[in-house]
């Protein structure tokens, strides 16, 4: 290890966090960007929630474990991550799902506006998503218009309901302009949707300072949810009695214990809770984020963007690297991603040395840093084991097919 | 205990699987019916799928340890307790979120025809989800039509796109015919979805040989895969390639990893699977759905018939229980309800007696029987309770007050 990297950990007001978490011995994990390492928080809460709460309260713990507030406790605790004042948030369902419900009450508010604008490198599902409401509700009623990022804002228009982006990019970690798109979108008196499953938890948000309308993201990056953890809405106070989404669900009646034929929609955000959630998978989530109410954003940030620094710089000699994440830290999220032609076998080379990277289609090598459990040695390792592949090629050997596979 | 629960319970072949569950040492649980209670195999999978596919192995999990395949490998499981022969079945989302799939899919399939036929008394979120969607396309595209069990029938017409209906009754106990039903839907031209959450894992289906369309239910009662379990969702093979959904999540697209922009459905079931599913609670339910692979559903509804039958029989010195489920019991599901004015302070004293069961407005007491964790013995002191409960009205009394509330 290099003294600046000793220093920069000895240093790190963060450090203490690396032991909240549990983490195999000797291993770099540089793919928080994608499922978050377990926390041990999260692992004793999932015991105490099946073996206490399931196996022995049993049905009582809906009420006496407060199981049926769980969508708004876990929200309101995601909430601060979002820059968001309590009544805003809801854990539930799928981040898929959820931009479903938000994408149709977009079309809601704005009856007669039937654009849906995005960027063509939107995260799939986003995209996805939204073609499906267009496809169902049919051309008249919906469309997708998409377009690069710089040629994004001139497709907003009077004809715009919404505008939905990820706020950072999964592929090269650029982070958009969220106060400058938003505004965009408002100046045409379109509404905006923030995907925030690559940022929150990793640097501060401010959705409603910038007056942002909706926001999804998923609880399994960042947030250390667990895999496939409960995903979250947004929907701005002022708008919440004016929209409901199509998916009625029991959980998100306004009184769902009497047990009435006929929908009506809870008040606020609750509406937008659809079914029954996974008890489990919520608590798991709740314990996790609980380690964030210690937790300065800003720090979390400023980390953030010194790790990664450190990273491409130790790799400031790697000439076949072509670093594809933007180089000035303000612009980027917390991961750094390069172009390799061979990037699938060296990422799989570099886990068999025992760093976890991520490769993307077609060539491209993501690295994710979490700051509350990555040190600044650990970065400084992994990029001394990824030079000496590219040195020595050893990538071109026969390696253990792992393919990463999930955002 | 009778001699006569004690031969019951001698000659019970299912009397071994009471020790597949962890079950406070004393309570007689009644409620199986809402909340299944803790398989011990769902304990030890959540340890190992947090500490070992979490924690030490993470995000190689996803290969390594086949969590990207869950949504089939768990339908698979749950597809023989449905009578459906491999590749119809899919593990994903909320019982909610499910039904939005198969209303639309219906109306997709059934172009020109507007009508959705539900029962009056259809479980409340079958019915908000219906109303979403009518809500949501408009009364030109789709309407709700509901009526009482009797004339149900009577209101599937050629203009009928959809009949679903919940299996088994969730106050009463009822058991739909669903032959005779599914042949009244088809008859018309109609597709037929049910809704199994009451009735899978208490009797045996046979949703291929009758021809059902669409089938789905929820993991969390008969099933026993924790609170909130993941749904499922069973789609006639007939009918797979011809019908999408409009949850294009990036998990039922054809090449999920290809990340392309643009929506392709997956081939067979796969297409009715969106967003990334919680792996803790598939984990659960899969692990609950092993020991269903060594039981004889025919030998689980016999007993589920004696069981509840000897449950009524026990009662039948109490004049002030008004029996609202069927007499018979090859017309009831694994549950039995009884009209009483003081429904909701008998099953508080009850509980505070030992005794869970389940409370449903306006005065609904409701006892559900899982025959693979309850015994006749249990079921006579059950009994015998309510009876002094209600000889001695100590019901009147006050009591701790737990309102059980999901069912």
């Amino acid at each position: 290890m290099s003294s600046q990297a000793a220093t920069l950990d000895a240093t790190d007001p963060l450090a203490a966090y690396r032991d909240a978490f549990d983490l195999p011995p000797g291993l770099i994990y540089l793919d928080g960007n994608s499922l978050g390492a377990l926390p041990k928080a999260a692992k004793d809460a999932v015991s105490q929630t099946v073996e206490m709460e399931w196996g022995h309260d049993l049905i009582k713990s809906w009420n006496s474990h407060e199981w049926i507030k769980l969508p708004e406790t876990v929200g309101e605790k995601i909430a601060p991550l979002l820059g968001a004042a309590a009544g805003q948030v809801i854990c539930a369902d799928s981040t898929s799902v959820n931009l479903f419900k938000l994408i149709t009450a977009a079309l809601q508010l704005r009856p007669g506006r039937i654009k849906i604008v995005s960027q063509v490198d939107n995260f799939p599902t986003d995209l996805y998503m939204a073609q499906g409401v267009v496809e169902w509700l049919g051309a008249d009623r919906a469309q997708l218009v998409t377009a690069s990022a710089e040629e994004m804002i001139d497709n907003i228009d009077g004809d715009t309901a919404l505008v939905m982006l990820t706020h950072v990019n999964y592929r090269d970690g650029k982070v958009h302009d969220m106060a400058r798109i938003t505004q965009a979108a408002h100046e045409q008196g379109a509404l905006m949707l923030w995907d925030l499953s690559h940022s929150a938890g990793s640097m501060p948000l401010a959705l409603d300072v910038l007056g942002v309308d909706f926001a999804v993201g998923c609880g399994y990056k960042y947030l250390n949810g667990g895999p496939g953890a409960p995903a979250y809405v947004y929907v701005n106070r002022r708008l919440q009695d004016k929209v409901t989404q199509p998916l009625y669900g029991w959980m998100g009646h306004a009184e769902p214990f009497r047990f009435s034929s006929t929908y009506e929609p809870a008040e606020g955000v609750w509406r937008f809770v659809t079914g029954t959630p996974s008890v489990i998978a919520m608590q798991a989530l709740s314990a996790a984020l609980d380690m964030f109410s210690t937790i300065d954003l800003a720090q979390v940030r400023q980390k953030s963007e010194t790790l990664t620094t450190w990273f491409i710089d130790c790799l400031a000699d790697c000439p076949d690297l072509e670093l594809i994440s933007p180089i000035r830290p303000a612009e980027r999220g917390s991961q750094v991603s390069f172009h390799h032609p061979q990037g699938y076998a060296i990422v799989q080379a570099l886990a068999a040395a025992g760093v976890i990277g991520d490769y993307r289609d077609p060539d491209i090598l993501r690295f994710g840093f979490s700051p509350l459990y990555t040190s600044y040695a650990e970065a400084e390792r992994a990029a001394r084991l990824l030079r000496d592949i590219l040195n020595a090629q050893t990538y071109l050997e026969p390696v253990f097919q792992v393919r990463q596979t999930v955002t």
